[in-house]
């Protein structure tokens, strides 16, 4: 019979599991034990929320994610990070060490307890999509092979909370039933795609708005071969940013409502047939609501809904429909030679660097060797005008918007990709709340260049009406020589050449480098500016 | 009518509430705008872990204490710090910035969402006496005051979210009325303390053990008359510790079960009416169950429980059992001379520094104007060990024990308490949790003194049966070095002279100091030397 925990770092492995990410404690300790005697290699943290994150970045790339923790201090500590993924669907398995079934029952104040012993997972309840504690051999098999489906399946981290006494119980395999899931009818997807093909044989415009859900499922070739087929323009939400490759000739920019670009702004709003594929219709995604979108005109598909203009299909998995719609679309629309791309909103900066001087240094940098990971804050409106190039090279938190991303998601993607080189661009608060696992980053010899905007300010708050307050300013720090002090290489950068030059440098070092990038407190991105002119006009109007 | 938020914030300054903790974000904007217009100061904080630290010490200093975050992102990554202000019974309140009513209704995809707008209420309802929406300025007075009420009967956090378009709502004010709380039946009250009184008559060796409840509740000094009336030992807990003031003639320890110095064990433990006085029984409390303490003899009371002996007595609440047995006991026990204090297991090092050497200098350098805060692991365990002066000088988390309390519990105690020094003991991977909040004690200014035990490990799992485990060692960091970054003092401390000499010169510093001292990994606290051997004791037999 084989042992609970060993059992489900097997099962994980097979899923392409090979690192996890958590901080041990005496409550996981023997979880630990297991895990270090599994295939599956335990990168040891320095603060839970960076845990989190760490797992995210790599889920987002290897397709499944795995963090393991302690009871209490350690799960309680990463619940931010966990409704981040649940958020933006990102797979995960969180296992937590806790107190033993035999503890529970003698002793009721344990150490790292809060109201009952069941506080931790009744929190991981409202963040996951399964919840549970292994508490009985007999049923465990049944519960985690239930969380791995549901994980997979729906892309949405679930909980397993571990006794400390029971991580080497034998426990009863069970015949591995997967619950039943949407299934797809096939007359509804006829009718659906009969309605498309139609509408899309009278369409002048057609485009297609690629989102991260494309990616979740793993749908982008299926998605780059419809977009090929029909020939119309693509473009992207910044969630979805890179999952159509960027560098695609049919490619067109990031739709962002009236903080993107205008000309990928009215492709998109005057299209007389827009396919929405994967798409979040969040605030973040269109351009914080300032999106015009006509329903008469669009095709909505993500895993949870399928709808052609005002009506719904339902019984249609989002897979089916994509492939579906993939295979049988044969209608080239226009020749794709007239797609335009959008131009970034940046240029060089002669003298002292500016937001749209570094966003013009670092595409001239980017190649089709970058993984670029960005945090939330300016640097996340900032990703409209970055061009990448491959498909799946750039992530964030691009809904749930959560700050502290960018350094522990550069390492769950450099473990989870180690070919290509990782970039992390983060505003100086991003920074600041999680900059110290850069130690994790030395120790594991990783090499990322980490771009930090040192603008002594949180910027987005700033440009609401508060450019005077206190309490939007951020502590000053020289990220250059504290790049030093945790083992990496630093660079002060004022000027647009400076960047150059310390971007150059970054790439041939041995080690991580802290580009320290000063950038003025009123100086903000294209789209921030663009969205902090709409702020303002509201604020008058 | 007052306004919503500016009339929760008069409320708390009349409390003794100056300052709050807490970082803003775009859905706390105008509860910050609030903060910023009230007498109450907002210390912006770099994570929002560390301000439900702060704000835990400030509280345990100044009897409340004050979070302000913003929704899901801020107040999502504070819930383990409030945890442990729940476990530890700590007063807060937790305010966050929401959605505003009217958005919930009109968009459902707003950042920072996870499941639902009621989301981040729930997860706090499982680590809050009270959780709350103020979603109507009709109840909003009425949920207000029962919030306050709560927290400062019960010593636990309460949580109030305020949606943004209501932060300056107009509010119908109640009449205010506290909830129905346990009163005290004087009968009762009577009997119980007859019943005491004829126990310490025949008692020969009486002895008082003070938990941290005395100090919640304010009896610290009714509990010192009590002493001084008996005569009595005195011993507290670790989480206790410093409640009583540990310079007291009749003081003599810290009771820690099997892992604490023989002498307090012997005379706690052979104690014929032992009066256990606010103690929590929590595993750490009890030397991790190594404490043998006999109900026959023992008198046990807390807000939640009096009991003598084998019976409880009910209705009676905590404050008027300790007012009216300080009152009452007037039996002089035997003469205090008689009574010795216990001898900290501590010792100079001629050489490289041990545990026992730092411990030897830390309580030579301690004075009555120190303010101690202990980070989690050995540096708890070490604190058994540790001499302070003045009663409430010493704060830690004892029983949740959360890594990282360390560093943001300064900042919240020498805010609270401004005229004395604080000096915080941190481990190296307690510091590489919260470490990086030091650049909020620079932008402050306060001059708190980092001890931090530089041993490269997790020392407390280590003994374990883990020496040898790759996933218990901390990654290596000058601190030092990192110091001076951060804007303060570094000293790197190989030997007990150079700890002297570092002390001396830290406390004459204008900004804070980093002590980075070189432990051997093989070297514990004496306390977690004891536990170690009673473990490997247990793995054998």
């Amino acid at each position: 019979m084989p042992q609970l925990a060993p059992h489900i770092f097997e099962l994980l492995h097979q899923q392409g599991v090979q690192h996890s990410f958590g901080i041990p404690g005496d409550f996981a300790l023997t979880l630990y034990d297991a895990l270090a005697e599994s295939e599956i290699e335990p990168i040891v943290m320095t603060h839970e929320p960076c845990a989190g994150f760490a797992a995210d970045a790599y889920s987002r790339i290897r397709g499944l994610g795995l963090a393991v923790v302690t009871y209490g201090v350690g799960g309680l500590n990463m619940v931010n990070s966990i409704a981040g993924a649940y958020a933006e669907k990102s797979p995960l398995v969180i296992l937590s060490g806790a107190p033993g079934v035999k503890e529970r029952q003698y002793h009721d104040l344990l150490h790292h307890k809060v109201k009952t012993f069941d506080t931790q997972r009744r929190v991981y309840e409202e963040v996951t999509l399964y919840s549970t504690t292994l508490n009985d051999p007999r049923t465990a098999d049944l519960k985690i092979h239930r969380a791995l489906d549901y994980a997979m399946t729906f892309k949405r981290p679930v909980y397993l909370e571990i006794p400390r006494d029971l991580v080497y119980a034998e426990i009863e395999e069970v015949e591995h039933r997967p619950p039943p899931i949407k299934r797809t009818d096939a007359n509804t997807l006829e009718e659906a795609l009969t309605e498309i093909l139609a509408m899309l044989e009278r369409a002048k415009s057609p485009v297609i708005l690629v989102g991260s859900e494309v990616h979740r499922f793993g749908l982008q070739s299926q998605v780059i071969a419809l977009a090929e087929k029909l020939r119309v323009p693509v473009c992207s939400t910044i969630l979805g940013k890179s999952v159509f490759p960027e560098a695609h000739p049919q490619y067109i920019g990031i739709y962002n409502g009236e903080a993107g670009a205008p000309y990928v702004r009215n492709t998109v709003e005057e299209s007389d047939c827009l396919l929405m594929l994967g798409v979040f219709m969040t605030d973040v995604n269109l351009g914080m609501f300032t999106a015009h979108l006509n329903p008469s005109c669009a095709v909505y598909a993500t895993s949870e809904r399928v709808a052609i203009k005002h009506h719904e299909y339902p019984h249609i998995r989002f897979e089916d429909f994509i492939n579906t719609l993939s295979n049988n679309c044969n209608l080239p629309h226009k020749n794709s030679s007239t797609i335009a791309r959008m131009k970034p909103r940046v240029a060089p900066s002669p003298g002292k660097i500016s937001m749209s001087g570094l966003l013009y240094e670092l595409n001239q940098f980017i190649d089709s060797n970058t993984l670029l990971v960005t945090d939330v804050g300016d640097v996340l409106f900032a990703a409209d005008d970055i061009q990448t190039r491959e498909g799946s090279s750039f992530l964030t938190s691009g809904f749930y918007a959560s700050m502290g991303f960018g350094i522990p998601g550069v390492i769950g993607a450099q473990l989870a990709d180690p070919f290509r080189r990782a970039i992390a661009l983060v505003g100086d608060g991003g920074f600041q709340m999680t900059g110290m696992e850069l130690l994790t980053v030395k120790r594991l010899g990783l090499k990322p260049i980490i771009i930090v905007i040192n603008n002594g300010a949180f910027a987005t708050l700033r440009i609401m009406g508060h450019q005077d307050a206190d309490f939007v300013k951020i502590a000053s720090l020289d990220y250059a020589q504290l790049a030093f002090v945790l083992g990496g290489c630093g660079f002060e950068v004022q000027t647009g050449q400076e960047l150059r030059e310390a971007l150059s440098l970054a790439r041939e070092r041995d080690t991580f480098s802290i580009l320290d990038v000063r950038i003025s407190a009123d100086d903000v991105s294209p789209a921030l500016q663009r969205l902090s002119a709409l702020f303002a006009k509201k604020l008058k109007g």
